[in-house]
């Protein structure tokens, strides 16, 4: 086996007046100069993104930022009523929750479209193909469905706009809607593209790797999160949470 | 004692086709027309910032994003080496970090600049009566000396700079200053103003109350952690750090 | 300043075919020979614990850990619908709830305690004064009072009857009661002793140090949580907690 | 689609000054009647354990309970350094670790052990066939192999001599031995069964059901962290891990 390299990074180093990240300094070229999304792109990719890759990374933050009451937030809300004084417990509580169930599902869907556009070729056949096999093996197709948005979501149309607008609509867009057509084909039934396939792609049209797109669904739900903490202050829920569970969920005993 | 008001919330509803976050639709007014920093200051404030509260914003976020190895890095980093496939474990554990001794801690200077501006009178005896008061206790100053960067922090003068650029050097700015050559003086020697003291101010300048302050650091710190976990992945340090614990700790017996 | 000493450990290390753990073999010495409860005190105490010391240990640790639905469980159970393949997510947001205002309360009254029995002297003396200096600045009295369990919390009859029946009701026990009787006579009215205050007193009698008593208390909870854990997934009610939030949290917009 | 049935429990229900646990009054059936380890048994099975569960049930909570410097105390080391006055959130961020690379790893061993005795008939073919699949997927062996144990785990020889002690090496046990054999033949290398290839054939003994014991382990784990808590006060290494980091993995630059 070969021997690993010896660990080292290529993120920050810091000394007593300097701050060095990714090559720049923080002082003079960071601050004042990039907005919360260029930055966290840029610790990605190792270099700014252009103006039409900001719009469409805001795009898909804005859209998974606030959705209600959802795992995230109810947890955030129940966990902020026990430690108070500590909002980033709260907040890193609810961030547990951005799992393969909820939000943090658009990896599976952008790894079918990477799939489909490296091995080139006949589309309709990959598609058909993949689609197929999610049928026989009666798992559902990331990306596609969801419980309240019917019969369509209506978020992605409005990103497939903003990445148009600005020229991103490219091949993973494409291929997206090509898969959805053969998806309704295949099931007999409309499914919607829903927001977390419509952001796969997008990400993926930004140069974005699948394997960090949860991360960033976590960094955009947790810009949520301190509008909920700060209205739990304000107007508390969750003791209520919790006289609603012991009312309504029963003991009946052994 | 008055009966509690019946739990309310003003952040969003939603049904099949429409999304409405305070009263503004998902699609129509958010999605392609905020920013992510925008966005998470409307969900706080109930208004979006002006044009200069947004890039004062960015430039707090900016600032506390990224600083390489910290406690928040390395435990996201140890979590995400046992929890490979779940990169929000990684992420939430590392959050957790974000507490009143590092980062979390804009709080505590925010609340002695508030009070004062609120007090009014004269300030100059305000500064020395809080400073003579926490070298009476024995406790630091928040918001000022920092172990590493000496004897200046050199991220508050490029803060205090953009404030400046776009007029939001206000009073909390002008006190945090008057508070430095106060403390100064107290204790006899240089303390510098350090990061989270600046951003304490800047924050109050902006309109952020002091208690979701570190609700907003911590999403700061969110928005590094994808470039900490994808380097994670391409050139792992988890299993070093494992090693220099069990190398340089050594067992000594009961 | 002195140097600190090098970091070192004395609880554990291994090699290829042993475990040592505090100088004794984790085969020869520990497996089927301690109990867990054994095993966690000899962890922190550096020697395994008497039987009365272990039956006091054992009676704490039953008490606390099941109370229904609490935030702890309802937290853990709503985490694992979102992230239902790793339980450790579950049960780790659970337990993030016992701070300082649900369960993780005994270490104040254990202060209390300890405190008198170090000053030694006028045993009321010292209770009035703490109990009028409580009421001056409007603090509650940790170990006294609770919302639901009314006049008398059942529990620490109990465990008083359990430290007695081994001999180890004593002097961190019998302050307790004085303190009782004098909270009673300078607030006028009957406060019961709660669960954390009894086990606060019994944890004292044992020897667990005050700063120590919640990760005690956290080991407790997690015990009860795999029942939790195990309903959840024979009979879910994350969902219902959610639809219920949704149902009488009404949005009111701005 | 069938209606879901209403949501209950089955766990606990308490009034003013009642508590009731699966049945049983927590005051006078519970506390000082039943062990942390019996109670913990009792929450999952509705049923207090016999001696002999309990003893095999001890053995292996006893075994995973401490390792020293892993990721689990590494990191609760690491987050009490930053939240020292909340030693649960320290606790729950080492207990994220117990994933499917370290310690949360019974469950796939347990169920090859169910399912062999399941389907009855030849468990020489079964194993085989078990193994030699994962051979073919150049998928590791679950409850086989140590990286630093070599050439055999220390614990499990013993562990089946506590089960053995009490009659409980029955036939999960048998096979997880006849699989060791076999996993030898076909790899044609000695793999020793680890340790939580031993405890997931104990558990399924003492009748635990597969799903529920990554959360045993980690109740286990939950009860070695207090020490650890403890030593990080009285002789703090986090400081020097972050040190170590600092010093071992160095900035290369973009």
């Amino acid at each position: 086996m070969a021997k690993a390299p010896p660990p080292r990074t290529r993120i920050a180093r810091s000394d007593a007046t300097t701050v060095t990240i990714r090559g720049k300094s923080l002082m003079d070229d960071l601050i004042g100069k990039l907005s919360f999304t260029e930055m966290m792109y840029f610790l990605i990719k190792h270099r700014p993104p252009t103006p039409a890759e900001t719009k469409v990374l805001d795009a898909c933050l804005v859209t998974l930022m606030e959705h209600g009451f959802t795992p995230s937030s109810l947890v955030s809300r129940m966990v902020h009523d026990s430690v108070p004084d500590q909002v980033q417990v709260a907040m890193a509580a609810g961030l547990l929750t951005i799992g393969g169930v909820f939000v943090g599902t658009m990896e599976g869907c952008a790894k079918i479209l990477k799939a489909g556009i490296e091995a080139g070729g006949d589309l309709d056949a990959y598609c058909t193909q993949v689609v197929r096999e999610h049928i026989a093996a009666r798992k559902p197709m990331p990306g596609f469905g969801h419980p309240f948005h019917k019969p369509d979501d209506p978020r992605p149309p409005r990103l497939f706009q903003v990445a148009e607008s600005v020229g991103l609509n490219g091949p993973y867009v494409q291929l997206l809607h090509r898969l959805n057509g053969i998806v309704d084909r295949e099931m007999g039934r409309h499914l919607t593209i829903n927001a977390t396939g419509a952001i796969g792609a997008l990400m993926l049209e930004i140069g974005i790797p699948a394997e960090i797109m949860r991360a960033i669904a976590v960094v955009s739900r947790c810009g949520g999160l301190p509008g909920h903490i700060l209205e739990e202050m304000e107007m508390p829920t969750a003791r209520t949470l919790w006289a609603l569970a012991e009312e309504h969920v029963p003991y009946e005993g052994v």
